[in-house]
């Protein structure tokens, strides 16, 4: 089959919403995707015929919650490729499960944790949060002007003090892609746990965990088509059953009596709680969804996008665009003279929904001397019009802000 | 209007159920409640029309999701009679919640957590690793054979060491309600904090946090009639403003930087990363849903079943029947000589869904020398007929199995 965004697009209501009397044009996606109808209907049959508490329940419905539970644990853990399903943690959250990371990794004084100035806060906050806790320091790979990580001041930040590398694999902000499976070999062999933030990889192209080598790779499923709340957090298993419990509660638990507790297997070692049951099938509907439109094909199609986004973008006097020309889902520009927080406005009056902003990645704001960019960020299915309706809008504010 | 159980059954499509050929008498409203098509309504109604990501976008649906949002969080503090939204914290769960607390709360080696035999395992767990972290010592309230706190003993527990009393508001067991009220004020004169595990009282009256007195309140949207992944803590303002931080991320700063960052104020820092933005609104819509049927109908038609259940059920040769007689919520029962898997096993394939087991209890269970109960629990939408077609299905099973 084809790929036809027109198709894709029918398949999402919401895309029909006018503002201003003008269509919708959604290029916010990497905050957070819209959801086809497959999903939305994946969370309200589980509503409508499935919804129970998992796991402990001996009656029909529980049965049945569980299976479709498990089931969508399975499908994660295919679409990544992991060696099994016990791999894969639900997390609320890329947040939530790299939080987890910074609480149960041995990291002790002395130590380091290297991570880099493209990372959003959440890949940032987690690791000063642990290094306040425990007297280890944070050290900071450097980008060069176009965005992109400098490999060699990467490698002589690289020693045997450092604990773990936590990096993510597509800049939030500029687009960047980085070479996560060659930094990932790197510290291995420095002896680093590696944690892969792919928030902004999962949208855009198929992921390999085993041919990717790291210990942890986060995600969110609201990037990827999934409903808010949901995240998952693979990791090797062998280090998820040495490693400490982080939060405490039901699931996790194999015996709990006032003279000491014992913990479960992973992964419920490390899912204390009832889960967002709804949220882990609506993410597996997503998966499936996408995955039969093709990765490759939606990868395809949004490099095209981006491309003709940056050369149209390009030609509009004052304009600055960030990162590097291979960029991977979003695009930050800037137009001199002009505040981010303006040209957002006013483009969002032209029905354009783009991001101004700092994108939760201030230290790369500040390396870059800006307060914040205008960013067009991209999924499956936004058209090559809409970029030409983006385009127009800048080009429209750039006039009538200068 | 009158309070009409059919009425409000027509709302529940899942309720329509059959098992084994016979309607599905769902009896496990204590793990998780059913949700009514105006909760499903309102999570559709956020995709199809309100999605994106919230508190940093200047566009149209930016600002339509962050305003929806922000209502949910007023929608709950006037639901709890909180002074402000701002001392809404939106979490995954209860779990979630009182684990939040267990990091933040400033307990040091030699400091008390007073807890109680009652208490789930989300009330235990987080406690325990809590000391092991920092060589508090947890110290447990006992109960009585009927279930019910020894009020004395609690007050000789109580000393300048408690810091932390946490105890739930009702017992997810056996049903028991404490007298939250007495204990939170006998234990601030004491100078400890007072968390309420409120999971098992939010579904079946109305709380007042201010009227309460405590200092944290903790539910889960999933067992009062809204979706699975979101839950409430209540704090105090002034505590919020002066606790560190637990999870780092988006949202939850103020500014970061590589030589040091600063936090949100309550409830943004205690909200790192993109929040379960449906799972908020959809609760809002359970509330306002419940609110309109009023908790007090709901409680004094629950009050009828529960009381019809004990009734019927103890008629039953070799049935004990746990807890007080004025229970909330749920009741728990064991037929002598038979276990209690095979129990709700058999009464499962009379349509009746009850759960059985320990009920992440197993020191309460522990301390009545059993490894496990049959509980039945009730929500607004369950009948008086329900309650005869479990006491006929527990009779049948009671002579088939003995």
């Amino acid at each position: 089959m084809p790929f036809d965004p027109a198709t894709i697009r029918s398949e999402f209501p919401i895309l029909a919403t006018e503002v201003n009397g003008r269509p919708l044009v959604y290029l916010d996606n990497a905050a957070t995707t819209q959801k086809p109808q497959a999903v939305l209907d994946a969370s309200r049959h589980y509503y409508e015929a499935l919804n129970a508490n998992i796991h402990r329940g001996t009656h029909h419905l529980a049965r049945a919650a569980t299976e479709a539970h498990e089931h969508a644990r399975e499908t994660v853990a295919r679409h990544l490729n992991a060696a099994s399903p016990d791999e894969i943690i639900f997390t609320g959250g890329t947040t939530d499960g790299i939080n987890l990371l910074a609480h149960i990794l041995p990291v002790r004084a002395g130590d380091e944790i290297l991570i880099s100035t493209l990372e959003h806060h959440s890949n940032i906050v987690p690791w000063q949060l642990l290094c306040d806790r425990t007297g280890a320091e944070l050290k900071v790979i450097p980008c060069n002007d176009s965005g992109v990580l400098d490999q060699d001041a990467f490698r002589s930040l690289l020693s045997e003090k450092t604990r773990v590398l936590s990096v993510g694999w597509v800049s939030n902000s500029f687009g960047t892609v980085n070479p996560v499976a060659e930094m990932t070999a790197a510290a291995k062999q420095a002896g680093a746990y590696v944690v892969i933030d792919a928030a902004q990889a999962a949208p855009h192209f198929p992921i390999d965990v085993r041919a990717l080598g790291a210990d942890f790779l986060a995600f969110s499923g609201h990037k990827v088509y999934a409903p808010t709340g949901i995240g998952v957090l693979w990791g090797r298993r062998d280090l998820l059953e040495k490693l400490p419990p982080w939060r405490g509660g039901g699931e996790m638990i194999k015996e709990v009596s006032f003279s000491g507790t014992t913990y479960n297997d992973p992964p419920f070692k490390y899912e204390a709680g009832t889960p967002n049951i709804e949220g882990a099938i609506a993410l597996a509907a997503a998966l499936d969804w996408v995955n039969a439109l093709g990765l490759g094909a939606v990868h395809a199609h949004e490099e095209k996008l981006i491309r003709h986004a940056a050369d149209t973008l390009s030609e509009i006097d004052g304009i600055h665009l960030y990162g590097p020309a291979d960029r991977c889902g979003a695009l930050s520009f800037k137009l001199e003279g002009v505040h981010h927080y303006d040209l957002g406005t006013l483009i969002d009056q032209m029905g354009v929904a783009g991001r101004t902003g700092h994108h939760c990645c201030q230290p790369l704001m500040a390396r870059f001397g800006i307060t914040g960019t205008t960013r067009a960020s991209f999924a499956c299915y936004n058209t090559l019009d809409e970029v030409d309706v983006l385009a127009t809008a800048v080009s429209k504010a750039a006039t009538m802000l200068r």
